[in-house]
């Protein structure tokens, strides 16, 4: 059952995807209540584009799906946590593993 | 040097923060420019709160500090990751040691 959740003014609410093997954060994107269902009935991450305005299915084209292992939500009830399996070589459109390849230096 | 960032529409950009010892995600908060380079400065998580239109640092009363050791931007950048020691007990105000400690069942 999915509990109340503070959605933002625009519907959506962050789900940061977190990779269950060795738990490196892969991406963030923006689930509505609609893409979660999606992600609940089907055991795969689907998202909110807000740049392209449509529900998306994480590797639909690439094959580099994001099986769903736990879905946890925070004290606030405005984040979203999803552990996934990730398929395929990762999770960015860049060819990295994950999305957080670069760092901020002082 | 901060690279260039997309902040949202508020000026704020999310900041998912990450236990460096044993990969847990322990909360997602909102930094603006100014916070981000409070952390930087400081080495110890800034954030603006949205709920009281203020900077907080993280464990400011409790003691509960979050010592930054990286942070990283994502391939958008429009999302941060802060890599900490978290001092304390841990970073929710509940007393979980994160905030993530409920599940979404199906």
């Amino acid at each position: 059952m999915i509990p109340d959740l503070k959605y933002d003014d625009k519907g959506l609410i962050p789900a940061i995807v977190q990779d269950i093997k060795n738990g490196d954060i892969l991406m963030m994107a923006y689930m509505n209540r609609i893409s979660l269902e999606m992600t609940l009935e089907t055991g795969f991450t689907h998202f909110w584009s807000r740049s392209r305005q449509k529900y998306w299915k994480k590797g639909e084209t690439s094959g580099h799906v994001q099986e769903v292992k736990e879905i946890l939500y925070d004290c606030d009830e405005d984040t979203l946590l999803v552990k996934v399996v990730q398929h395929g070589p990762g999770a960015c459109h860049t060819g990295n593993r994950t999305c957080f390849y670069r760092s901020i230096q002082k």
